[in-house]
């Protein structure tokens, strides 16, 4: 057996043309076209074990995605200086490695994760979404009330079961805990929300924007997200928001790698592997 | 002869799949989007004499352009308070009128104009271009030097002929007067030159940028860009900076209304007009 060397890989991409993360037959994902890139310039089996912090659903973008590979050492040290320029030039242009980085045999880039950030971009301008930010950002049709959207934000942060809002997979804790989720307006008119917890299920994030929309343009009131946080189901009258609005932003690990082991059985053991 | 009333309309595009600005046949341009647009919804003829800040070149964007139209006084009015609504359902998502506005009729969006300000932004990270932002994001091969760039900046700033920089066209003068030339890294890394002046000849702008960026890389010593400002005709080494990394980003005009007729009769006088 050929001794492997774990290596962190920080990932961006434009969501729109993939059909989300995970690797499926005929379609073009984010992780097929990072296997494609390394195959072809490592050698096919060079990289194994492709393992990532957010599998984000199809459209969904990612300026901070984290995942790691178990690479050849021996191909890891002939190459590491290069690699980067070398992947630019085969990847195509909506994915980007940003960074190759020598890890921990016990770094996991799932498991070992402390916190998955998420931004989600509306605009509620009446002429629409800037042309040159259309593609991650939604356009609202109506006004939004930002003081509305934050009391509504403030009811969801902490440990809760958001069943309410996860697409419920069989014997899948929905129990999360939301550290942080927060409305602003940037310096243009966008409304950003920062959503941040331990873990996500899926289509989580979308549907508690989807929620805090429904109070921000008047249709809700301020405490009826957080009131949706009793239910032991999904709850079908929360609209999930668009695909092309969210993106990935950032994932955080401990500070201390001999952490990441102590990180990783925790995460496990808390939770069935949680899903985005 | 019916009443007309000026408007200013301040509007965005991204210039990927636009040939420029000005109306051409079999052409999809922003100034032809914006007629047909106004057209339907308004009645044809009901705006007329569409007049721009910025003649921007094919592929170039826009998130601070202005024009003016003359529109029939009694249209304007019945309209005046749904038409940004309605022009956002008609429009292309690739260009907004983000603002309509009544404007005293010697307001002329081209020759009041005070200054143009454009961004050129290019990433020289080994990765590439965040894949979000690379349509308007030049990704450059190798390493760029900031302050060799900004020196490089400081020697083009000031009233020169800049006929080496220029589409030299009969009997017009090439004398500009570029009164900001920055470059400065965002948070990101990326690198945003900030490029004003009282006009531009065509594709100025983006010859001044490749002139830097062989200065940024080290192919040219700093003084080189100014040192072209003794050339009387376009200089041929001059490389044109890609159309994809700039946007124009504001236009200045009077802030007194009254001087608005006055600087229109300057800048005609001054001048063959300036063409972007």
């Amino acid at each position: 057996m050929q001794e492997r060397t774990r290596v962190r890989l920080d990932v961006s991409y434009d969501g729109a043309d993939f059909s989300g993360w995970a690797v499926q037959p005929e379609r073009r994902t984010v992780a097929g076209a990072l296997v494609q890139a390394l195959d072809l310039v490592l050698g096919v089996g060079a990289a194994t074990g492709l393992t990532v912090a957010g599998r984000t659903d199809a459209g969904v973008h990612a300026t901070g995605q984290v995942c790691h590979v178990d690479l050849l050492t021996e191909v890891w040290h002939r190459h590491e200086h290069t690699l980067l320029r070398r992947l630019a030039r085969l990847l195509p242009a909506d994915v980007r490695i940003r960074a190759m980085t020598e890890a921990p045999d016990d770094f996991d880039a799932r498991f070992s994760a402390t916190f998955r950030r998420y931004e989600y971009r509306v605009t509620d301008a009446p002429w629409g979404a800037e042309p040159l930010r259309r593609h991650d950002t939604l356009a609202w049709p109506s006004r939004l009330d930002l003081a509305a959207l934050n009391v509504a934000a403030d009811g969801l942060v902490g440990e809760h079961d958001f069943a309410a809002y996860c697409r419920r997979k069989e014997n899948a804790t929905t129990l999360r805990e939301v550290t942080r989720l927060e409305w602003r307006r940037a310096p243009d008119g966008t409304l950003v929300a920062t959503v941040q917890a331990d873990a996500f299920c899926q289509a989580m994030v979308r549907s508690l924007v989807g929620a805090m929309l429904a109070v921000g343009d008047g249709r809700r009131p301020a405490d009826w997200p957080a009131g949706l946080l009793t239910r032991r189901e999904r709850a079908s009258e929360v609209n999930v928001a668009p695909a092309h609005g969210l993106t990935l932003v950032a994932v955080g690990y401990p500070d201390d790698p001999s952490e990441y082991a102590r990180r990783a059985t925790l995460t496990r053991r808390l939770r069935v592997p949680p899903q985005a």
